[in-house]
């Protein structure tokens, strides 16, 4: 399966790459033994891919109501409604670990209303859905529901911004025909 | 995981079941450890349940012009369109040991178009989606194609019925909440 | 019209039917006149024949909650939403008959929702087309809404059951071009 | 079913109509035997009424290169897209009259591209239905196709107009309720 | 921009039209200094012309619970959801004008739930478009929701007639690529 | 019109903002004379506002094959197509500019396809269009379509990424009722 290209564009060499890009490779690869084909997908245009990563961690990283395995859920959902090959998969494996629950992921890709979560999770899914799929329709009627569910204003924030970006996300990965590392598929799993 | 139900529906014990049927919940068991949890389920009703098997293993034992795998691909593209937890987890791993391929089913859970496949096997998914999501608009000009990748006539009848029938099982799967056992998630990974 | 071919498909000679087949070819035309053009087509497969005719009574005789003629509208609504011809002229016909109402079946095709039909009824559709376009996002909810209607757990059942298997039935029918006979146009309407 | 009402709106008595309303209604009542609906419905609104006929005769009675029979597959094809019963109910009476063909209007309703009818008029009804459903996204290409199917320009303007005028019809029958008098059901059946 | 045309279809001189449609076409130039493109468009076919105009002013002039901005609210918001070039520039100048509002003809356009509106236009609204998309399931239940804000059956009729009406307007604007006037742009943003 | 919020969340005062926001706001509003809302309403989140304004210049600013007006064309049709009232108003503008052309937004938002643009802008909204709504069939044909009017594989990555990007700002828009400047709505219309 190695043959098959990452991306339908150009990968710049580890050695043509701007130094803070190849250093920040670097250290994900010595963190979890490989490359993911993002990174090396979106360093065709190092300034989009560094405002990509800044955009990414701003959401991710933060402190937040909402968990780090809550905010992957989102991504998994969002990422499998818009038929996001990579996304589903290599956030599918982060959410497994983040979960620490191996069957979790292919749950909320497929139907996360059947998935092992609670009522407060799947509020935050339906939400995370609405603005994926009908943004323009998301009115004060959807923020009260949350509220009941203990989201606070800046948690509903949380899950429209990490909706809204894996939806670039996910749409940049199918145009460039981003393929997952090998290596996604089986993390977290047992 | 063990205590979430299997079935909205009442799952009858095998003491109480059918001999035909129970006999067949033993020598599944026998062969690959475990009962799937479809039989238990739609066990609730013997007459659908002898009906449904009877179709299953006519469209899906059958000499075709698709190759096991490749009906496979059907069942799982077909019932991730249909949000069907039960079938992409539980087909995708027969996918897996039929295909001897780790990322194939979910490659084409997610995004059939962009899966390790052939032409012929995209032009054969891209019947199926049609039948699955818009069949009154099949016409003769799909028959044109698929005989263009070498289909027979009795090849696309084939994946029409594979499409359709995993629709009904998709549908029932849906209604009764019909619970993936925790067994598939990991068939076929490596 | 006799020159119209019945199915897409060839359709076999009495004749060369198995005897199981012809048998109940031979019944059926003794009862109503003419054979249905869904068991000749469907002889081209007699394995999936004598599934398809199984699954078919296993819904459509049983006892039931649902009235017969409660089960034809299920199938004349589904059908007409799938835009499958054989299944609205034909079941139409049959819910005609059933119900002794010679309008109804037009009108259940075209819209339910303005039918002379009771709001347990409405209900009872509005689940069955849910079933049909949107299954996987079926939930508790629809439960207890059909259950304040009076239905049952098994009457929910057989409201999905039937949608669901006329939905595979719907998808065959379009591809194999499948006729309605002439003779079914105008059964029940005086 | 007499008691059931007309439309949802007041119906005015025959007395209380303006002289030429009630010219209208009496002329067809002895031309066909009863007033349909539709007449009394809108005769709520007189303005109206006399602009819906007028647009109506307009589109239905001119000189055309489309046939009156080939109309009224236009007003049944897309009324049923509508969910319009009366629509659907009422003009499949006159198809069925005008084309002299018992079968055709509830073929067309259901599925037209399943019909017995010319690949000229299947163009045609392909156009009907996208000025119903995407008429923003009609371009020169659809006038190219019908002109290949010796559709003239202003033929073209004929089923434009038809789909358009009965989506009117399709609106307002729906939200009156407007119900199709019993007589339809039967006409031209034979 | 002047040599854009008009219409895709032949638009009469004024000195070949029937006297009473160059007569309102002089007597609209006279009051607003030029002649719509809509009128110049519909000449074409003097019949549907008379009746279209007629239609119109039964709708939009009638003494109505509806104020006249409130109507062309409905025709803006109803116009861009059918794409239509026409209407939305044409009828959002007469909607700024009316409502004597620069900026409410956009904001309608775009997405009326985020307009500067009430929570009785907002009603309005909603049902305008429900008309628009899915007139087939409007229901009791969508007229109690109008009562509570305050409109009459008679104003719901006057809501849905106005959707109905620009949804036939924007069908034959699309198919006849009528071209909005380019004073149209610039009217009441000042 | 001065007392509608900008948005839904908290707008922290110029004041309590870190440094570089705060100046880039003062230098946008000595260019322009006003504080786009957009940049008012992202300062709530200083590292998302980052992100964001690093990636909309790394896109809209960089040397492309599209020129900067072809660029908002995108942004325009993109974000009606998500009802996001900002975008449309406030890149509206900016197009009108750099296309030195009055009309050309509100056609492109209503409707690109009947816009005064040329066959290659018509294909890249096309594509933009896909991006938007359908990105996971996003196949080799559109590159072909894409290159046979004169794009490079890069002008495409810009069509996909303008889209994709906006598509995250129209979500973000319309989840915290981002109001467009009132300013925007007459900008360029001269």
């Amino acid at each position: 399966m190695t043959d098959h290209p990452i991306s339908r564009f150009p990968v710049p060499d580890l050695d043509d790459m701007p130094d803070d890009i190849r250093d920040l490779m670097t250290s994900v690869q010595e963190k979890i033994g490989f490359i993911p084909n993002v990174f090396l997908t979106l360093a065709h245009r190092p300034d989009e891919f560094r405002a990509f990563v800044a955009y990414h961690d701003a959401l991710m990283e933060r402190d937040s109501g909402l968990s780090k395995a809550e905010r992957e859920m989102i991504v998994v959902a969002t990422s499998n409604a818009n038929s996001c090959q990579y996304c589903v998969v290599a956030h599918g494996a982060i959410l497994r670990i983040r979960a620490k629950n191996p069957t979790i992921a292919d749950q909320i890709a497929i139907n996360y209303r059947k998935a092992d979560i609670t009522p407060r999770q799947m509020a935050m899914l339906d939400f995370a859905m609405k603005v994926s799929k009908d943004a323009g329709a998301v009115c004060e009627a959807d923020f009260e529901t949350l509220h009941q569910h203990g989201f606070s204003d800046d948690d509903i924030w949380d899950i429209a911004g990490v909706s809204a970006f894996f939806g670039l996300s996910n749409r940049m990965a199918n145009v460039t025909a981003m393929r997952p590392n090998d290596e996604f598929y089986m993390m977290g799993r047992k």
